[in-house]
């Protein structure tokens, strides 16, 4: 591989995705969805809005949205213009949120020990 | 501690994140940034306002949606009303988002590669 070739490539993946647009990408049932069946391969808006019972134009404007954010990726040369994933983004929201990941850990745990009385409590009969 | 008084702290802590409301909350910087101040601790909106050269009605909007997604809770009893972090729906957002891991790491793994060959290019000189 060349040199340069390479250096394009990094420096396309290494693009810092925009949490804005990616959060914002994210906030709705419809898009997510959509990013769930990516996940399951490519497909074409039609293929995309089948199963959801959408019009072809409300798909292709959620999909313009996850494009912009970086979330999905269309072919222009082929006729389908099959939409694929591009999940990287996603690593860069929840790399940002794990900053926070102490703090929900800590309440999960007191949750486990309300979970661990209950039971107990519940042994016993509800004294 | 009584039986139903951990159940209602279960109930309360078991309520499912609304996913639309999270992920739209956190589609702001400014709203990233108030979290990331709360994560040292409580804070009035004079105190979140100041460092961020924001009018306090601004941030008090802020606040709002950051409230109604879940992600912080605010004292009603004291005057000063301080806002505290609550990160639990982040938990969810992040389970949600982890769902995809699979397609992120490969991505990851590639541009190693890449970082990798690129290495070696610039050993050889460049060739």
């Amino acid at each position: 591989m060349h040199n340069n070739q390479v250096m394009e490539q990094i420096s396309y993946a290494a693009q810092r995705p925009n949490l804005d647009a990616v959060f914002a990408a994210l906030a709705d049932p419809t898009r997510r969805a959509i990013l769930s069946r990516l996940a399951a391969g490519e497909a074409s808006v039609n293929e995309i809005a089948a199963p959801f019972e959408m019009s072809q134009p409300a798909v292709s404007r959620h999909l313009k949205v996850l494009e912009r954010a970086g979330l999905i990726e269309r072919d222009v040369d082929r006729q389908r213009r099959p939409a694929r994933l591009k999940a990287e983004p996603m690593a860069t929201a929840v790399s940002w949120l794990e900053e926070f990941k102490q703090f929900w850990s800590s309440s999960f745990d007191q949750l486990d020990g309300l979970l661990e009385e209950l039971k107990k409590v519940e042994a016993k009969g509800g004294e």
